[in-house]
């Protein structure tokens, strides 16, 4: 049950917009600036990071959700998501996405674990200025999205078809709009 | 340095928001309603809890930054917001902001170990459901802030007399003013 009274059969953070729009509103702006909007990096591959962030802090609601979201977006699927979630390292990704993936792993961590060596890594692997801080940023964010979703003891739902399902809607409507239920 | 080129002279999250005002605009709105929107805590109370936090993460920038407008607008003034910062257990405050302290220092380290003991303690105290809702939220935003700041290696001054001014400047006009440059 989660910490405070929320609308019953809203999981994650769901429940947590319906509860307080004034904080779902920027919240939401957020998500889609950073895992839709205009990017050199693809929506896929924004949503793996975010799902790769979430699997590391264990957030169940969180890494199912952006999960089916990066599968529904990355040619590889699935398999591509759970290669990744598993072993950066021998996920069959680019390798400026791999070296992208282990500074957003640092920063899950702690901010000051990513370091020069990490940064200059993605560089070489041609990772833009703005590239590496759109990585940061959504790996910050999703220490957030994380600890707010756990924080209040959410409810997290065990059927992957209902987090297929709302990936279908996040998908073709975005963040905002799914927010505002 | 920071990892990425940012502007001359602009520290910690303000040359972030000035290289990406895409994600500025939602990052400083959550920041005006979780820390100066209507509430039943205090602005002061608000600002301390994302300096405690802060200050847990080691972010100095965003300790610096967040103790300094919590000092302005708590009657205690930078020594009660530094007795807190110390040791919650002995600050001068009431057990209710203690309780909600203890929850975000929780939530700080992991989301899942704000449990049911430190929710209902605060309950207890006279914490709403409202509350408790904005203190895991404001202590999971600090754990994006202090590594969206940190992450990229951003610059922090030294000097306390420079978020005194920012300070004044976010008391007075709030935080997308500020971010807006």
């Amino acid at each position: 049950m989660a910490h405070i009274q929320l609308e019953p059969g809203q999981p994650g953070i769901l429940g947590l917009f319906r509860f307080r729009p004034e904080t779902a509103k920027p919240l939401a702006e957020l998500a889609d600036v950073l895992l839709r909007g205009p990017s050199t990096l693809s929506r896929g591959e924004r949503e793996l990071i975010a799902t790769v962030v979430s699997r590391g802090n264990d957030c169940s609601f969180c890494a199912s959700a952006h999960g089916a979201v990066a599968s529904a977006q990355l040619a590889g699927g699935a398999a591509l998501v759970e290669a990744a979630a598993q072993d950066i390292d021998q996920a069959p990704i680019s390798d400026k996405l791999k070296a992208l993936l282990r500074i957003a792993s640092l920063v899950r961590e702690d901010g000051r674990a990513a370091d020069e060596a990490a940064v200059l890594a993605a560089k070489t692997a041609g990772a833009t200025d703005l590239e590496i801080h759109d990585t940061v940023l959504i790996a910050a964010a999703f220490c957030m999205f994380n600890r707010y979703v756990d924080g209040l003891a959410t409810f997290a739902p065990s059927d992957p078809a209902s987090y297929a399902n709302q990936a279908r809607n996040i998908v073709d409507h975005g963040y905002l709009a799914v927010s505002r239920g």
